[in-house]
């Protein structure tokens, strides 16, 4: 299978454990150094227990990811666009967001960054 | 206006100027230091000269870009989801692209990264 393909089921394996509320499944995906940058412009989240612990913490509000288009994927990065839905305070939410996956040469994600603004959230 | 919408503005004016086959429009986003990244992973194009003319050849070739969704706003970055369709050699295609522009303090372009890869490649 080649790179880009690998990529590809990468991206979709994480949205299937998320789907499944699986944070292990998630955390199987990442390198062990990884940073996950939510949105960019922040402090990113460095090391396992933080980053499972951000995973579990989006899973408890019962978030739902749905994929908006193809993941692209060029070089040591996987582009994607997709739509996060959530109801927070009895308030159903969607954010619409980019997420960029760097990969490492085992294949595992060492650098998550999430693109998403002020302009991205809507009541629904 | 906020930054967020502003850098929305610039990418709205950039699909315009592509549909205009201006390429001067283009430029007037870029700043002069700017590097083109198309796609990520390949030696950057440097200087409005060879950025230009890199815009007047997809120009010329009358490739069609259409937003495929939201332009995300995070941090100094905008990453925006679209379809280029473009003829060649007599057979139409469409290549799926993530773009993202970082932009430095004067709301200009410093850096255009293209994500698309072999698998966002297809005839139409």
């Amino acid at each position: 299978m080649e790179v880009a393909e690998q990529r590809s089921k990468v991206v979709e394996a994480y949205i299937q454990a998320f789907e499944d509320r699986n944070a292990e499944a998630v955390m199987a995906l990442y390198a062990d150094e990884a940073t996950v940058e939510d949105p960019y412009g922040t402090e990113p989240i460095k090391g396992r227990d933080a980053i499972y612990a951000f995973y579990q913490k989006a899973m408890d509000l019962n978030a739902r990811l749905s994929l908006d288009g193809p993941v692209r994927v060029a070089g040591d990065i996987a582009a994607f666009p997709f739509t996060v839905r959530v109801t927070v305070d009895g308030k159903r939410q969607q954010l619409e967001v980019i997420d960029t996956f760097r990969f490492d040469r085992q294949g595992k994600i060492i650098e998550m960054r999430a693109f998403w603004g002020p302009l991205n959230s809507q009541e629904i």
